[in-house]
This record gives C-alpha cells, structure tokens and sequence, in this order.
C-alpha cells in the first residue's frame, strides 16, 4: 500500500539504513565464505546468530520511525485511513515477535 | 573450536546452504534497492521478516547436521570431548532462541 | 507510568485477557503435574512451546490495543506526551521482539 | 512417546523445575491481578516479557538435559533408536526457536 503523501519516517535515516542493510549483505557473503570453507558449524551458527540480531535492529528501527512518523500523520488526519495504519502496524509487529 | 577429524555434519549438503545463503544475500541487496527507491515501511518490514525466516531455516539445518554428525561422533568417543560437544551445541541452541 | 486521563485500550476486552491469564495460569500448573509425574522432556518441551505462544498472543493484543487508544490519544493531544508515549510503545516492541 | 529405560534427563534437578515452574504460575496470577486493577498496558506487557524469558530459560535447561542424557544415551545404544532422538530433538528446538 503505496503512501502518496508525507515521505516515510526513515526517510531522514536512509543513509544509516543503507549502510547497515551492506553491512548485513557483507554478513550474508560471509556466512558463504565459511561454508565454502567447511568451517565449523558452531563458528557459522555464531555468524547467523549475530546476523539475526542485525537484522533485528533494522526492523525495529523501521517500526519506530514509521509509528512516529507514517502512524502519527494518519492519526492526526483521523477517519478511517488512521484505524489501516493500525491495523498494518500491528500485523507487521506480530510478524516481527513471530518470526 | 576447530573440528580436525570428521568432516561436518552440512558438508555433505554444502551446496544447498550456499544457494541458500546466495538467496539471503540477494534478500539483502532487495532491501536495499527497497531503501534506495524510498519504498513504504511495513513494505520493507514484510521482506525483513522473511529473510530472517530464511536465516532460521538455515541455522535449524545447520544445528540439525551438527547434532547428527559432529555430536553424534564425539558422543560415540565419549569422555571430555562428548561432554564440552554437548555443552558447545546447547549454548548455540540458546543463542538461536534468544535471537 | 499511571495513565490518569483515558482508560487503558485493553480495559474493554478486560474478561477476555483474564481468561487467556487463567488458561496460562492452568498451563503453568500442568507443567508442574507433568515434571511431578516424571513425564518425558520432549513433551514437556511441546507444553512450554504451546504456552509461550499463548504468552505472546496475550502480549500482541494488549499492544495493539495499548497503540489504538493510549498512543492514538496521546498523538490526539499532542506535545512531549505524545513523543513519549511513542518511545515507550517502541521500547515495549523491542522486548516482546528480543524476548 | 514414553520414555522406559534411563530416567529423563532433567529428573536429577526436578525441584529445581518445579520451584521454577511455581514461580511462573505466580507470574500469571500476577497478570490476572495487573488486568483485574486496569494497570498501564506497557508494565503489563513488561511482565509478559519477563514471563516469557523465565519459560524460555526452564526450555533451554530442559532441552540441555534432554540433548545430554536421553539423546546421548540413545546414541551409545545407537541404530534407529538414536536417529528418531536426534531427528525428535531437532523438531522440539524448531518449535523453540520459531515460538
């Protein structure tokens, strides 16, 4: 659901999210490398580990900009477009604790 | 903890983790291009959740080889080797669930 | 923090919630019954797994509904109270996703 | 699956769990009595996320004394008997892991 109006919350973030998103890219490569390696199992369960927790970090900073940002706009428009973006929010919230 | 003697439980599946991983690793790019192109949030937190679906299918798989090979064969040694093998895969298993 | 003005978002599904906290409590009791009675680890395992989704249900309804009334008011109102209100649902987020 | 030979694992510390598991059961009550009084949704949630971690670590104790006791002892006996444990550990660390 494309958002016409105001720009996304991360928007004024775009430059730390893209390099922390290469950052994940590299880890990605990484993770490769070992394998192609034959590293340890436990060594790479490590490196997924802590790419997991990057990835973590990515998702919760996208929620909090769009709660104070796309979520806010919508709420303080009122009517119905503000009870979608709640709706949305919390379905991308329990997508995020569930997976 | 470098393992000289068996090879490691996923080698004989090496092919399969690279694909996956080369998959993860586009997954990054993706999210990327998504920033890049100032896509909506809950657009991008959508493909956040499914590549760390991906990163956990892939940990279980590697886990899954390591307690079937790499434990298996030290328990079958026995003595400190099975016991420090053991305690190695539980704090793995604790670092996945707590990620 | 007491919220003074508005009542709490989950207060009109109050019964529901004491039900679900009921059930969990009666959960929590039959895992006490199934390490009395010795039972094997692996279904205890299955037990607390099916418990902690009850857990997490319980815990993404009260914040969807703490986001569609105590944020959405606060956002209504405006001011210092609104940034707080969006920082505390934010941190709220972050541990139901790192726990 | 009942398990007839060797005693599960986690016996050898059973007041432990259960002490641990009573402690969960007052958590819950704990909640019902947060709903009951119509406390702040966010120290609700709070609570959960501590429940949540306190059921989460008896399921990491339990599993590490399933993996050392019950699987080991499958696998020093080996044949079909080992491989069903390591495949039923693997799917009881799925649930954890995606729970």
């Amino acid at each position: 659901m494309a958002e016409t109006a105001a720009p996304h919350g991360y928007i004024h973030n775009k430059d730390e999210y893209l390099k922390r998103l290469r950052r994940i890219e590299g880890q990605a490569r990484g993770l490769q490398r070992m394998v192609e390696e034959e590293q340890y199992c436990i060594d790479i369960l490590t490196q997924v580990s802590a790419m997991t927790k990057a990835l973590q970090s990515v998702s919760l900073g996208l929620l909090d900009e769009h709660l104070s940002h796309c979520v806010v706009n919508a709420v303080a428009a009122g009517g119905p477009e503000a009870d979608a973006k709640l709706k949305e929010a919390s379905e991308a919230i329990a997508r995020l604790v569930r997976s």
